[in-house]
């Protein structure tokens, strides 16, 4: 017999050689049904295979992002299965799960794939996905594998099995399909309810240009069609909500081949967004009693020797500029800038916590080719700030920090999202994280208990904190259900060492004190981007680029629309008149395409009344009310930042 | 007989071969005793030489640039006479003016001055001046200079003398002292009334280190003891008002080593007169109808090369960061930039004028021994502008440039300025000057009649304009009057062209717009450098960093202090409580040190009466009120930039 531990951490009592799903069956038939695959001790394998010592178990399904990625994995299987009953003599390379889907790159010969091939394959698919048919994995010796592949006459595979070793090849098969592959598998086809294929496109075998271009067929699957037909509309209304579309109608951004790539120029609309974002980042810690400072864009090497950002993070910065006999560094970030300004005068533990924030512009250097709109990019203007604190002071920052983020999701509508607590490994001590275990485990408690008493939904993640420290990763989801990387929060306790920094205690010692890194609103480029799709591009009140457009029924009622204008401006609304010679319904419909949330228009009626026929953005007809009125009602919105669109 | 034409074009005939001294007697005696040197068509030369033909003739006085230089060149002369006389064998290397007084780098031996020799110096000086002594011009032929030099065993005339031709030598005595020279000269050593040799420093022949190191005198002469007077007491005030200085003490910048020379950090009360002063100019820019946009500090070299700043402007540039095969540049205009917005959306007349405002910051290049605190540094957050105009709109956009010019001055209290308007040089169209002759002089014209019209006080120098059209330099003064130059405001007729950049005009053309370059509150660093000095630190209440500090009289007011620090901060006044353990003296002392504008005492009958008792920096005792009251009162201080001090 062996002992299973549960994640609820129950022991139970198994045969030896049961399998996971042996296991869940155990428990419910109900689960066994919804099993893809198991957790054993860390690592992720099919559950159909046998357990033959103690172990911990999780059971995976759907609902896990290791579930879903069997799924998709297995799912790259079927649609081989499909390409090759349809194409025969097709060789594939390799097949991946992805974020969302899934794809495989093939080499069909001369075959161009159409359209029509795709909706031949996917009904190849759903007429192999019913058959049940199981993955079955086989060890073989990598002798036995190259004759396969060598009768195969298949010099992809064989190209694979070069950088494997004997007794760690294996083959996995369904129906009729064999695929050299590493698993783990689901347990058989059926669980494969919901199928579409998505893209058609070119990858040069191994990403190199000079190797021949294969076929690179993208899918998606679900285990029912509902969620398939979710994911589908949601894919319609990311490309409407597109940020880099809705960017250049909306006038927000542009890239310039002569400035280069990565590096947007903000345009006037959405510098007004730039300009909301920091003011309410500023107001806001202001009451949190941060400092503001202000500090240069470049620094010599010794300051990134000193931080160890070099030479270790030399590829994610800019090159080198050479001057007076120095290298000179376009900052990647805004700490070592901070920390010469903590250590620039003399601190006391009355001083602290001291909490220095920059809307601080950094330049990271990212591959062309990963380049992505206002997403990736090489310019990057931070909320940032570093709080420089005692080990006493350090839970109730932590919690302020969060307790400012969740102030943050209020305001922006932001109503799912998750923080992934990023933990160290005691394993990888010294190597890729500060050698210092016991104040680890002391801070890692601290932020989950900061996280478990704010009720903050989290996930833990060993091995994947920073080098200095525990790291918070804050995931947000947008109206549509598309996952961003907003931004972080990280603990340090290895800068303040590096940088000699100090305050003077209660028992007038120096002390090094603790430092957390934040950014809530991350980076305007990623924020405004998120924020494009997230809104459609109908921004609150408060961050419409123009608040108020004035449409004059005709020329005759220009000079009114003007008074009107005037009036507004006065009371710092952002308003324009549309003065051209169009038809009113042409005004209103080019009005509601910019996305203007209030609309006035004024005719005979609204001049001589001295009144304002009011719309609001996609909801219609609002009123016909005096302008004072009008003003104080939408002053109030942009005041309070109602999140009203 | 020949012309002679005055400044007020007034055309007189004279003798050939009479001097400006002549012709100075001829108008008046006074006059005459005033005249230092004299300007014959646009070339300096001596009061006394002879003119031959028709020419244009201004006489300068000590009131003119050039008068004072001729004066300071001349006390050179008259100061290496007396160390001649004090000790000879001295030799001397070179001896200038410069915008204030002179130095002579000399050659003295193994012996050091002290700062008893200046005395004795000063002393030999006066004395020798009260000789009258003329200065006696004397061509001379090169080998014999070459003689006379190698007699008085002088290596480094001798040096000097080799890159001179024959025909082009002059040497000009006085007294018994003879110098290789240039000239011109004053007419004689009795105009120099008051001296004081103001410092002795180390200066490497030729500024080679390797070279022997001589010693620099510097010196400052005036033709009355008052304005010797003035000026020392001014250097006093300059001393206490140094920017460096308060900087440091007011927690306004820092710098540091791993930072880089000409970088500076700014503290959090530097950070606040930043906001202060941004908010000031976006205040200013959207009410005259600018929007504003950010744009990133680095371009590729292709931007720079259409701008032409590549290869002429590489010196002043940081060097450039090699990657992905091109090379990037960090920014030190934002003009092209903001050039590319204008073009990433198409524009028609209507758009125009097009203001694009920007607190953007450059880097640029200053050699490291000519930085200087704020005034000399190597990044620049600039208060820039662009306009995008017709030629029709230019002298209005130009006038209202102007116009925001002079209510910045009202503001901080800057009463003496000058504009100074550099034009193109007709001979140099083409090399130093677009070709465009006629548009030079029309828009020089332009801009003249806006500064007569709005009786700005100008001079005009020609051959000084930019490459790409006609200049103003602002000239500003300081409250204890130390000039400084401020910001431009540049006329541009080249770029818009090189850009390719156009507007579609009412006849349906493509045309290129004039662009005005602007900058009225130049850049944070050199503007915050000359309020520290213009202010002393004592900032108007708007600007300083901490506007209130509660000081309670001892422990048990502390709990009525920070009430009442929670109501000034909810009216959004900065302030902050003394809440040390001290003397109600000491913290009064060390408060007016800091400069805060107001201090609030309370004790026992302020808590009891729920009053403050005021105090103002520098003023004393200002009555005591309600909180309520005072913070109405000094509301309306913060929001009218009122500026007291």
């Amino acid at each position: 017999m062996i002992k299973i531990t549960l994640p609820d951490g129950s022991v139970r009592e198994y045969t030896q050689g049961s399998s996971a799903m042996d296991i869940a069956k155990s428990i419910s038939e109900g689960l066994a049904r919804k099993v893809l695959a198991a957790e054993v001790n860390g690592a992720v394998i099919d559950a159909s295979r046998g357990i033959t010592a103690d172990s911990s178990l999780k059971l995976l399904t759907w609902d896990d992002n290791s579930g879903k990625n069997t799924f998709w994995h297995s799912s790259a299987h079927l649609m081989a299965e499909a390409v090759e009953a349809l194409f025969p003599g097709v060789k594939f390379w390799v097949g991946p799960a992805l974020e969302k889907g899934f794809y495989y790159d093939m080499d069909l010969g001369d075959r161009k794939l159409t359209e029509e091939d795709l909706t031949t394959l996917e009904k190849k698919m759903q007429e192999l996905a019913k058959q049940n048919s199981q993955f079955v994995r086989k060890e073989i010796a990598k002798n036995e594998a190259i004759t396969y592949f060598i009768d195969k006459n298949d010099e992809y595979k064989l190209d694979l099995l070069q950088n494997l070793k004997d007794g760690e090849i294996t083959f996995y098969s369904q129906g009729g399909f064999t695929d050299l592959c590493r698993g783990p598998h689901i347990p058989h086809t059926g669980f494969i309810k919901a199928i579409k294929l998505t893209n058609i496109a070119g990858a040069y075998w191994k990403g190199d240009e000079k190797n021949k271009q294969l076929t690179r067929l993208y899918g998606i699957t679900f285990p029912n069609q509902k969620e398939l037909d979710e994911y589908l509309l949601m894919l319609e209304e990311a490309k409407k909500r597109d940020h880099r579309k809705l960017g250049k109608e909306l006038g927000i951004f542009t890239m310039d081949d002569d400035v280069g790539p990565g590096l947007p120029l903000w345009l006037p609309n959405g510098t007004i967004i730039i300009e909301e974002l920091e003011k309410l980042a500023k107001e806001t810690e202001s009451d949190a009693g941060y400092k503001r400072v202000v500090t240069p864009h470049i620094a010599k090497e010794s300051m990134y020797l000193t931080s160890g950002h070099l030479p270790y993070y030399a590829d994610s910065m800019f090159p080198a500029m050479e001057m007076d006999g120095e290298k000179y560094y376009l900052k990647a970030m805004n700490c070592p800038h901070h920390h010469k300004i903590f250590d620039a005068e003399p601190k006391s533990y009355k001083d602290l916590p001291y909490r220095l924030a920059e809307y601080g512009t950094c330049y990271r250097y990212e591959q062309s080719g990963e380049l992505f709109g206002l997403m990736r990019v090489r310019c990057l203007h931070m909320n940032d700030a570093h709080i420089y604190c005692t080990k006493e002071q350090f839970a109730d920052e932590f919690r302020a920090v969060n307790d400012m983020y969740l102030k943050y999701f209020k305001i922006f509508g932001i109503d799912k999202y998750i923080m992934r607590l990023s933990l160290h490994d005691p394993e990888k001590l010294g190597q890729k994280y500060i050698n210092e275990p016991a104040l680890w485990l002391e801070t890692e408690e601290l932020v989950r208990s900061v996280l478990i008493e704010s009720n903050i939904p989290y996930v833990e993640v060993k091995g994947e904190g920073a080098f200095y420290g525990p790291k918070i990763d804050v995931q947000i989801w947008s109206a549509i259900g598309r996952e961003f990387t907003l931004a972080t929060n990280q603990v340090d306790f290895a800068q303040g060492r590096r940088f000699k920094l100090a305050f003077t205690n209660k028992e007038n010692q120096p002390e090094v004190p603790l430092i957390i890194h934040r950014a809530p609103l991350g980076t305007h480029e990623r924020f405004i981007g998120f924020l494009l799709e997230h809104y459609a591009g109908k921004f609150p009140l408060w961050l419409a680029p123009t608040q108020v457009k004035i449409l004059p029924i005709s020329d005759k009622y220009l000079p009114y629309a003007q008074t009107l204008l005037q009036q507004l401006k006065k009371a710092d609304i952002r308003a324009a008149v549309d003065d051209r010679n169009e038809k009113i319904g042409k005004k209103i419909r080019d009005t509601e395409l910019m996305k203007v949330p209030y609309m006035l228009v004024v005719g005979e009626k609204e001049m001589t009344e001295e009144k304002v026929a009011i719309r609001r953005q996609g909801k219609g007809d609002a009123g016909v009310k005096s302008l004072e009125e009008f003003i104080a009602e939408i002053s109030v919105e942009i005041k309070e930042r109602s999140a009203d669109i």
